[in-house]
């Protein structure tokens, strides 16, 4: 494919060559239908076997259990924010949340709305630099789940272990779902939209633990209770059909790379180049997250200066290094290499950051 | 191109092969960015400047004024069922529901969990064969709102007129937008899922005006209250980027076809050219609704039995007239015939209906 950059947007991000190309074939003729995919009704044959596929794939390739049911849903990870508290919390009932950045910090403020919410743990004072330790959190004992943000896009920070809880976890995993192996059991909740990991915007996949599916109010909007979409197979109403189908294409790439261990041993080659270049540039790049809470999907950074940042982010788009602008609330550059982002692409950077840096000292 | 059939689709349905090729470029590198549609920042400048080309396309294709505000949603109508009686009625306040079929049905269904709703008319004892007169229906005299959908798809019923009311109108327009002339002003709320008439599934489009952007309880979950996506301009979170996209490819092909007049007229042809075939079988095909319900969208017609029903999908499908299966609560068939369907389309149904009344006598 000519003409393309290497694209570090923080999501929507950079999809597979792979599926690109499938998705321009498919727009016209899906599986020799004679209709293109966003044509065909989501009631269809064609598009039921779609569905199957794709949580058939996706419970091979992160081994979910039996046990628990994937959703296809509308509304971003924001709309989870106010569904799964009115879900799972009844009047006066209390959950613990972790607060290690913007996301959370939004999922809490609508939890509050629905639920008494407990905070274990908030990384403001530090400006979100790391995510805690396990002994640093305190879990409501009265708590109907733990919540958690298990990526940071804004600051860079991810958690690098399981949190233990006796109560189910509850995660958004918008930013690095599919990136790793999840321990699918220690969940109750695990969600994520599409577009940084396993898709394009539109879609947001929910896994839940199928005993869960029956705690919603039946006095909830049909549209806002998990078991609907559960019993429907997500197609109580129309669905994103494309981003769907989108997803399917990224879900087969997954596979054709060698599934999810081999999928984890480039993103961490990836994020390893990045973070090396920035440990031996004697303090010129400097990594905002804490060693041990280091992303392997959003490598935030800053230059001795804003004014160094500006030439390099200008120098860095020149080169066709496009999207390290960092996000507006923490300035400096953000790289996000997210599991379709080229491993090429990384060491293009790093060449490009080692030369900048020779060429402008601090 | 090549190897496409006919597609009836009640929705997601046909969409124009112009949209298609020019979706076939831009997934791979739009506007020149050396990225594809889906793989740019919703943030992005080329993201903003779409979604203010297309506010300004709808603008000009249905005279939208200024005091109204366009945004675009996720959730499809299913979503606005309930989004719009949480926005509009405070505790003990009132709307009146004109139910035409099952997808007022729903939202009369979902409004009476957050509000006091009145009927004003139900179609349920004639099978919803017909929409209602103006002198037919009542509105509650403390109505904040008189709900109505404009096209019903499963029955083949539509209005040809505005409901006159002293209430702002809200109205369903899901199958029918954009298919003609709309007096936007007699309306407070007008919302579509895009997938039939102006593109793919995954995005709603709400036309709001601007009043009554402020009347929902600030306790609301962000994401549900208009004010707040109208603030953000539909960026409060991650859109659905590419279905937002394709609307607005579908919006310059209507605007190239010569807009909402030339459209209108296309689909009273198309229309009429179903309906006189039906008028002209001596019985031999019988549409549903009533002749002053007549749908130009979607048309629903019987053969004289099931089985000769059977055979005419069958022998359709293998002749490349797909989608013709009607719904399966009314049974028989049904051609969806939005914007997009190509009047050639019409001929080939036509010709293949006569010929196989010629061949299969009652």
């Amino acid at each position: 494919m000519k003409n393309r950059i290497v694209n570090f947007s923080a999501g929507p991000a950079a999809l597979p060559p792979f599926v690109l190309q499938q998705a321009q074939q498919d727009i016209i003729n899906f599986k020799h239908s004679g209709m293109g995919i966003m044509e065909i009704s989501h009631r269809s044959q064609d598009f039921i076997a779609l569905g199957d596929e794709i949580r058939q794939n996706m419970r091979q390739i992160l081994a979910i259990p039996k046990n628990y049911t994937i959703l296809f849903l509308q509304g971003g990870a924001s709309s989870q924010f106010f569904m799964i508290p009115m879900n799972l919390l009844k009047k006066g009932e209390t959950a613990t949340y972790l607060n290690t950045g913007v996301w959370s910090g939004k999922a809490i403020q609508e939890a509050r709305r629905i639920g008494d919410i407990s905070i274990g743990f908030s990384g403001e004072k530090e400006n979100f630099s790391r995510v805690p330790q396990q002994k640093e959190f305190n879990i409501e004992d009265k708590a109907k789940y733990l919540y958690y943000t298990s990526n940071n896009t804004i600051f860079g920070t991810q958690y690098h272990y399981t949190p233990q809880a006796k109560v189910p976890l509850v995660c958004d995993m918008s930013s690095d779902i599919f990136s790793r192996p999840v321990d699918i059991e220690k969940y109750g909740i695990i969600f994520a939209g599409a577009q940084k990991n396993i898709g394009t915007a539109g879609v947001t996949v929910v896994i839940i633990r199928e005993d869960l599916l029956e705690e919603a109010p039946k006095e909830l909007p049909t549209m806002l209770q998990y078991r609907v979409h559960a019993k429907k197979d997500s197609l109580f109403n129309t669905p994103p059909t494309f981003s769907i189908y989108i997803m399917g294409e990224v879900l087969k790439w997954i596979k054709n790379q060698g599934g999810i261990s081999t999928i984890e041993q480039k993103n961490q080659d990836k994020a390893a180049l990045l973070y090396q270049t920035i440990d031996t540039s004697d303090g010129y790049y400097r990594g905002h997250a804490k060693k041990d809470s280091r992303s392997l999907m959003n490598v935030s950074f800053t230059l001795p200066s804003p004014a160094l940042e500006q030439t390099f982010l200008q120098q860095a788009q020149a080169a066709g290094l496009s999207g390290l602008k960092g996000h507006r609330l923490l300035g400096g550059c953000r790289a996000s290499i997210y599991n379709a982002f080229p491993k090429e692409g990384v060491q293009k950077l790093v060449e490009f950051m080692q030369q900048f840096q020779q060429e402008n000292p601090a």
